[in-house]
């Protein structure tokens, strides 16, 4: 089924109504809007079955992958409105008054985070649930109190449409304003520059590729009143595979990344495509297991023909570079499109060559040789910014490449120890961003309830008396929320 | 005395010290930064005397305003370090490991806030000190971990100078690595655009004009490398003047807005510029008052020659378009520049002529005389962005204008109920920011200690047994500082 993109009127409409439900929205008690958010979450588990087979049929991905994805989805709708429920992203601050102070009495002053207005969602193409529309985005700008409007992504507008009609459905028994959630289709960029551009909207959230997030991120800049738009664009995710602990345990390395680099046909932005280690003869028994294990992973359906055909042609792209071999290829007969492939080259070529850093998105990763720790360290100091680097090292590795490890820290949003980067844990705790061209803002994450803070802005009160004031910076604490008082955290 | 531009040679090699300072200086204990901070505020202490005396001839302020000045910037100095080694900017989240968690182990995530790398600040002409040389950009960055170049303001390069000599020195005294401040001059805009557009620089920090601060976001944003831009570009502060209170208080109200407008010359970022009112006896007896009190201000010499030239120019300007009376003008001779002036105009003008919006920065406000409340609802939806918005309230006037206090809210960074913008208090609670165009990002502060914020981004750290996490997220908590582990807060 195929939905006509929404027209310049239809965009007006639901921008209009959303500005209109900012106000009761912005001021519906953070328990009502938790009973929204799990309303959804409930709504989403009741029609499980039917999403799941509509999401299959339109991404090729798994049933299993699906109903892990929808419940993650619903965890994350539940988990966030619990974390706004208890204030965190209020961020509250108060300074109480001191009229005796000298030279000049001291006000009282009380700041908290307030919705920014109607937020525009991008759908993702490679999360049908988990990031596009009831998923990370729009979660945290409902949580944070803003009207969301979702471009559906055109690549599973069904089952987007289906996710919508819940939302809407538990946006009506919760009793939210009209104009509170809006979906609309548009596979053309005219309806998403349109909402970009729109004056009414306040921020964007985008989960996709790099050219598509820098587009909605110049547009919104060159706006008479620019606005913040959250585009998280993927990055190849180095590992950088440290002498002592290669040696030591290389063999579970290999069967750990085998299966990190082609879960999912390797449809993640964590995927880890840039392996980096020190030639000798661990990492030559490391190349040679983790390509023997590529080769018996078969090739599998992509999310769509597009992405298939940009994955054979940057893979082949790659691949027919100077000084690029292939290690392993997948020799399983199949039909599917996404050919599991280990590529292998050396340092100097990667750091001549600005092709063998750009992202192939799909089960493909691209193995470094290094000379030595030096050369390495040259790699890391050339990479671009990235959501994920990882270390695989000892004890001993650490202490060795002090200084390899301070530069990996500067290029990413999240460091893993002996880990691999797939399977974003979703905990306060979680930063899932990264310097440019990860995402265009490092300072804020898409995943975990800190998301919330993207869709907020603080304003200060001063020299309220108690009873005008907001209640989460009341005296009494009605909402019982976290604030830090005069320097000290309370509840 | 005059210097001479930074050259580009120069430019580089301040850029390139800062990026070696920064791993060491991001290295160094919070405790370490401090003693730098606190060295920083001791040195100006000492020099007080001789650095007052040069900013009063290259500025025109007085004295005492100076002094009190230079005692803020010791203040902002050691307090934001204080609660940089309480690890507020930090914003610590430990979500702990769960091994027995189903389908899959949860792992051990910690996250923290890490500096962004060298941060380039653009000494303001208003505040010589505060929002100057070691005013309160460079506090932040400092506190925050960044290394920090600063352009000087032209008008006051001398006291500049003088105050970077003192930062240079409390490097060296508390052991800071080299290159951890660097002092440039440049009149011209071409240093300003060659700083922030240096691939070294990662964050800019700006207090003044609207197409100064709107012209370095825009350099910014088409680096290579987009990097955060904090512009606090000011406002005209709408101060609405509701019946009831009005009515009570009138007379106070124009003695502290008499006293809140010619402050310092009128040359304050919160400097009431737009007074609002419900047309009326109470109104018209305020006009009165207020006329009568700045007439009798002596006009006074502002900051500088350029400063005086536009005051006088923006002055006429506004002055004589359609329906703008003069309500009352300084009638004490003198020979100073900055005349004070109320003038007058009606809604339906105001609405109309986008000149009228505009900031006359001087000692100059715009009573607008609204025919009722509806029309006093029109002129706060048609305001942009604010530093700051005052009502002028009883609680009768509260409950009668919910709309009013709703939009007020919407387009301003701090809501001031009964009292006057100027004197922005330096406490974490203060929110000295606003959308846009009072600031080119509304969810941060430049006063305050939450600004060191502006200059940090999240790292998490996934699956790293203890000793080798950085302090602050270690079991332990040997920093002592306040953290969010599982949910809740410790120290």
């Amino acid at each position: 089924m195929t939905y006509t993109d929404a027209t310049f009127q239809e965009i007006d409409k639901a921008l209009e109504l959303a500005a209109r439900a900012y106000i009761p929205f912005k001021n519906s008690s953070l328990g009502a809007r938790r009973n929204f958010l799990h309303a959804i979450a409930q709504g989403l588990e009741a029609a499980a079955s039917a999403l799941v087979e509509l999401a299959v049929g339109e991404t090729h991905l798994g049933a299993e992958r699906l109903k892990g994805e929808l419940a993650r989805t619903c965890w994350q709708l539940r988990s966030y409105s619990d974390a706004a429920l208890a204030g965190h992203h209020l961020d509250v601050r108060i300074d109480k008054a001191n009229p005796d102070r000298k030279p000049a009495p001291k006000p009282d002053i009380r700041k908290m985070m307030v919705p920014l207005g109607p937020v525009v969602v991008f759908g993702s193409s490679n999360f049908p649930f988990a990031y596009s529309t009831a998923g990370g985005d729009t979660a945290c700008a409902l949580a944070a109190g803003c009207p969301v409007i979702v471009k559906a992504h055109p690549a599973h507008s069904e089952t987007s449409e289906a996710v919508a009609k819940i939302i809407l459905a538990a946006a009506a028994s919760t009793h939210m304003p009209e104009g509170v959630f809006a979906h609309l289709h548009g596979a053309g960029f005219e309806t998403g520059k349109a909402l970009v551009v729109h004056p009414l909207v306040k921020a964007v959230g985008f989960t996709g590729s790099t050219s598509g997030g820098k587009a909605l991120f110049d547009w919104a800049n060159q706006r008479k009143e620019p606005i913040p738009v959250f585009s998280e664009m993927g990055s190849i995710n180095p590992v950088f595979l440290l002498p002592e602990k290669l040696r030591q345990s290389g063999e579970q390395v290999a069967r750990d990344y085998a299966a990190s680099i082609t879960l999912s046909v390797g449809q993640f932005c964590t995927n880890p495509g840039l392996l980096i280690g020190i030639a000798g003869d661990a990492l030559h028994l490391f190349a040679t297991q983790l390509g023997a294990l590529m080769e018996a992973v078969p090739p599998a359906f992509m999310l769509h023909q597009g992405i298939a055909r940009a994955y054979e042609q940057k893979r082949q792209t790659a691949l027919t570079q100077a000084n690029v071999e292939t290690v392993g290829v997948s020799k399983v007969p199949g039909t599917g499109e996404g050919v599991p492939t280990l590529a292998r080259t050396s340092a100097a070529a990667f750091l001549s060559n600005p092709v063998l850093h750009e992202e192939v998105f799909g089960p493909y990763s691209l193995l470094v040789e290094c000379k030595d720790a030096q050369e390495m360290l040259q790699v890391a100091l050339h990479l671009e910014g990235q959501l994920t680097s990882t270390l695989i090292a000892s004890d001993e590795d650490w202490k060795a490449h002090s200084q390899l490890i301070e530069v990996v820290q500067q290029h990413c949003g999240r460091l893993i120890l002996n880990g691999v980067p797939t399977g974003v844990e979703v905990v306060t705790a979680m930063q899932h961003g990264g310097p440019y061209p990860a995402t265009t803002d490092s300072r804020f994450t898409s995943v975990g309830a800190d998301g919330i803070r993207r869709f907020t802005r603080p304003v200060s009160y001063q020299n309220f008396p108690d009873h005008l004031l907001p209640e989460a910076l009341q005296n009494g604490n009605p909402l019982g929320i976290w604030r830090l008082v005069d320097g000290n955290w309370e509840q």
